[in-house]
């Protein structure tokens, strides 16, 4: 029985070591799960903290050209090995470690592109670039070792958010945003939610950039010289695209009705929404790169790293969604 | 009996004569209300709006001098007249009535000054723009007007959100944001939370202006230039402030427990989750000027004027609210 016949294997990075990630994945692993949870990570590491949560899961090691389960079993967790640089307190951050985390996404990556999905647990990428390692995000080193083009997209159950623009200054902003970019985004939403998520004609209400779309040119003018012309060209071509409409309205349940995805022009004016209403269960799906790839919305909250207290409802959502599009795949 | 006495006077412009301003007034006459409704706005407009709703309202004309009722009878609703200056349709914008549409402003404004409080319907820029009128917004004709410096606040049952900055091009908002200003705005807020909402000791939630509140330098230095100074020293005059916080998680349930208001830096960083949440309930109340003013959070939904489709949820929230600020003044 080869792979790509069996159920999809979810890899699953933990991310940083010292933070929650660890934790979230072993709480997963005494569940039920949709497909088999393979983690890429160091083994001792979970191990240890395991013992700190109290929680007992088998640690199975998964060596390369071994078959993979082709499913969950509630309480063990297969591993494919990385080996950490530096030993692990948890809560405190530690440079050396910064080479520890790229490369369990490296070796995920290089699984996935074979077969199943890839899981991202939170990373700090401020301790990344301590270690002497240029890191913007997951998002662009997936990019860069994965191909594509990423585009960020939110999901909870009621609400999906995809974003023009990233991680960015604000004063940024309206600068970045330009025809050629803003087209292939919608594109990409446009073939991944056909192809991914199985909705043939995806219905995309996107906002303006400026506070009431702009007002007629009154309060911006990128409605008119960018998105307008963008959604007019796109339009013609038959995807199913509305707006530029207020952000301030966009996210009302009348105007919300009938639409699968809001293109939000950049992350401060989407986020807050998608995650006030989604309570701790939104999910990042990466859209536009040739492999599935969901996340947790939060970050490693060292603080709670190894105290038992993290909430495990955005892990497991990542988890979830991931099975979901991998099955369609 | 002076008007001092009396249950305060709730004065409201139904604002853009061919909007459904003049249709959400003449909906809620019919009902009891906490205080005497009294509207400014000329009486045949009204009665030729209630001919065409179906509606059965009495509008007796109050004259200069004449005692305000003191209280709401419904069915009746007293009128200071202003007389319009051109035959309106409704639906059909006019640029010949942008002077009646300020008049009913400043008339209603004159009153507010000696007593009561002033709900204002929607009023539409731009075709006051088109009869020649420079007019940026109520806001700002009410600061000229009545005096003070306008700090916009949106609130909601469940949350309220106040803004730093309000109707600009997103583009100008980092380079509008400053210290003083910013300083300015929270003073603003802490006094007229505790002066109109009654609440001793507010606590304010302030957002970052970038994504992620900036990361440290990393995502934009406005947070280390601007907010976190301004924080800083209005904590140590006494003030409960927290911030900045990333926007994208200020309004979980958890982060916003215990906050009487939360202040973002741009109208689309705050709005879009008030809204979302507000289910059409969203009171505009005008903070930092010397009359209690507040307004509907929609538009002129010309489309629906006269036609009995339009929802008078948030006027009705209005005049709500301001007869409960009033009743404390």
């Amino acid at each position: 029985m080869n792979d790509a016949a069996r159920a999809p294997a979810l890899f699953v990075t933990p991310g940083e070591p010292a933070g929650i990630g660890p934790d979230l994945l072993l709480q997963i692993a005494g569940r039920a799960q949709p497909g088999p949870l393979i983690a890429v990570a160091d083994p001792a590491l979970l191990a240890q903290r395991a013992e700190a949560l109290g929680v007992h899961v088998e640690l199975p090691t998964v060596n390369n050209g071994e078959t993979l389960p082709s499913e969950h079993v509630p309480g063990c967790l297969p591993v494919v090995p990385v080996g950490l640089r530096a030993p692990v307190t948890a809560g405190e951050l530690n440079p050396a470690n910064a080479p520890y985390v790229l490369e369990t996404l490296e070796v995920a990556i290089k699984r996935v592109l074979k077969h199943g999905a890839l899981v991202t647990g939170p990373v700090h990428k401020g301790v990344i670039n301590d270690g002497g390692i240029p890191f913007t995000g997951h998002t662009e080193f997936l990019a860069e070792h994965a191909g594509g083009t990423p585009v960020m997209l939110l999901a909870t159950p009621r609400l999906r958010v995809a974003l023009a623009t990233t991680h960015m200054p604000l004063r940024r902003v309206a600068d970045s945003l330009n025809r050629r970019e803003l087209a292939r985004t919608l594109r990409i939403i446009d073939g991944d939610f056909r192809r991914r998520f199985g909705i043939p004609q995806p219905r995309i209400l996107v906002t303006g950039l400026n506070p009431h779309a702009g007002e007629d040119g009154h309060l911006g003018r990128e409605e008119l010289d960018v998105i307008i012309p963008v959604v007019r060209e796109l339009r013609a071509e038959g995807m199913a695209i509305e707006g530029p409409v207020p952000a301030d309205t966009a996210f009302t349940p009348q105007r919300l009705d009938g639409f699968d995805v809001v293109l939000t022009m950049y992350h401060d004016q989407g986020l807050p929404v998608l995650k006030a209403l989604g309570f701790g269960e939104a999910v990042n799906v990466t859209l536009g790169l040739p492999i599935i790839r969901t996340s947790v919305d939060h970050g490693t909250a060292l603080e709670l790293a190894g105290s038992g207290r993290a909430k495990a409802g955005s892990l497991q959502a990542a988890v979830t969604v991931a099975a979901q599009l991998a099955a369609r795949a």
